[in-house]
């Protein structure tokens, strides 16, 4: 079992800086936990402000609902092969109401879009004309 | 500009056995055209069925519906840089209705999970206890 | 040490369906387990019988023996950095009869692809004419 | 089209130091030609030098054979994205016998593995125990 | 040559909002005009907003110069093979005083790093006990 | 706990050859140990003398200082999520004078490049003329 590179900053002796973004983590979540990713990024606290502003601001529900979104996020955590992230993540999901029904087909559409990216690399197909964006008329 | 690794296989020159999953792939999509993905597969006419098969099978509506799936996919393409991927599948999402707002939505969800995904990497926070699926006692 | 998302699905409590891929997996590998990879496919049936399909499809004897597609696949996996698959696909292989020297020969070539791959993505020389594959003229 | 990040070294205007690398790479190919990534890497003959004496140490026969070397180089180049090799190394896997079914089976092989990867990566089985080393007792 | 997904958003063309990173962007570089990056951001003026004073705050001096930081992005970018990145911060660098030889040794460490990762994923070495940082007595 | 893929050559059993390699190592270094990634690539003394060589040479003082060069390092082995090399390099930046903010500013751009990089890769913003460098007129 690995350490964590930087102790865990736990709220007892956190500055008044941090405990304010940790009350604020706590409170937009519902929770009476702090978890360990941002127990690490509190060694900056600028870093720590910045990321949970940047997460909170970039989860909330807009033109996609927050289900969808920890999708996305498990997408990515999966193709990066982020360990804390996807297990954060899919509980995020779960608290968000995803099935295990769900969580297998993001599963499938992880894998197959793996595959065929992978194979458009090697093989390298011109982007058809038809997908392109249509420019403006310069 | 770079040529493909195989030339296109068109359809005219295509062998019965792909032309039949060439007729498939435009009956299912409503389309008169393929595109330059499965030209370039062709030429292992196996390979081809299967992926193609995988996909209609993947991609199909079921306990994700079929825009969330091409967001997926999306998010997969842009994390692996996949040129050819990331024009097709977003101008798929586009023909189930992925408006611009969705999009950069989109993309900004990509964008913070490839960052926290290097920061929780760099600085190796352990899983949470909480985030654990519980398992079955033994 | 990090527990599954999902549970085993072990043999006794599969249903039907999945016993039938399962007791697949042991006659076409000539053993009396089953590997956890698939225990938590299992969760999804047709994830589970389109995948063992594939893979059984892809990696059987064809235009390349079965020990070249299991150092193709290590050599994927150690990129990708997916400790799962480079233990599987590591004992894959030595039961198809690879050696330490070539695993350790294995490795020299994914190292120096890993490296060369970026050395041209951060100075990107033009990819030169001699290696275009010629095309047809319209 | 984008030009390189540094002006390409041809040889008529190479030092001595550079010339003899690029001299040693065309008689080991038996070709009358430098490819560009070399070319590049001329601008620090340190590097220039390190890289051509490990290129040529690694894809030497030795306990695999050249065309599987290519085969692997051909399968990290894909998975990263990165275009430059995936065509040089295609050619050289060309030039080396590859025959265009052996590369759709390469293909297949390396979309399967980045697929299956991702599995393992988002569900996170654990490692069996039948695929750990057998490590000496201490 | 393929077309950005979105079309560019020009000056003349962008409301006041964007209008306002835009002048913000030129004022602290220093310059007269606008990279596509921002221009294509500008579609989603919050995700604008919130990139443009990210990337304002995490690459201004600190524990570490500005050069130095512009070194760690090319790393990241080649890494990642981000062909766009990979152009924008090797001139970004050069601005801040990049030499040619400094590039070339970057490179060099770029690809090194990635070598010895993939020997590494590939062959599991357990972290030695003295890279682990010291952990508090609980 | 995984095992490593190959038990661990530790110097009592060491062959001549590799012998010298590792009293290289602790001479170069000035430490009294060897890190496991050695003792794994002892396993063909071809790959331990090259890498080892190899890492000598590009990580020596140059146009850049070593503690840079392992800032480089970091990121690299962030980006690709090596668990081994994150902890080593990290260790190795600490032993050359890396100070806890330093750290936390080599991640917070990390995470910055990680994400404008898809940003970058999912909108296709077109290289900027200004970025390209100046190519010789022919």
């Amino acid at each position: 079992m690995t350490a964590p590179i930087l102790q865990l900053v736990e709220y007892p002796d956190a500055s008044p800086e941090v405990r304010e973004v940790y009350d604020d983590i706590m409170k937009t979540r519902g929770t009476d936990w702090i978890n360990n990713f941002w127990k690490i990024l509190a060694h900056d606290p600028a870093t720590l402000k910045r990321t949970w502003r940047d997460v909170k601001e970039v989860m909330a529900p807009g033109a996609l609902d927050p289900l969808t979104k920890e999708l996305i996020y498990i997408a990515v955590s999966a193709t990066n092969g982020c360990e804390y992230c996807t297990y954060s993540h899919t509980a995020g999901a779960r608290a968000k109401g995803m099935t295990d029904a769900q969580l297998m087909e993001v599963m499938a559409v992880i894998g197959m879009a793996n595959e065929t990216n992978r194979l458009a690399n090697g093989l390298r197909p011109p982007v058809d004309r038809q997908f392109m964006p249509e420019q403006p008329s310069s």
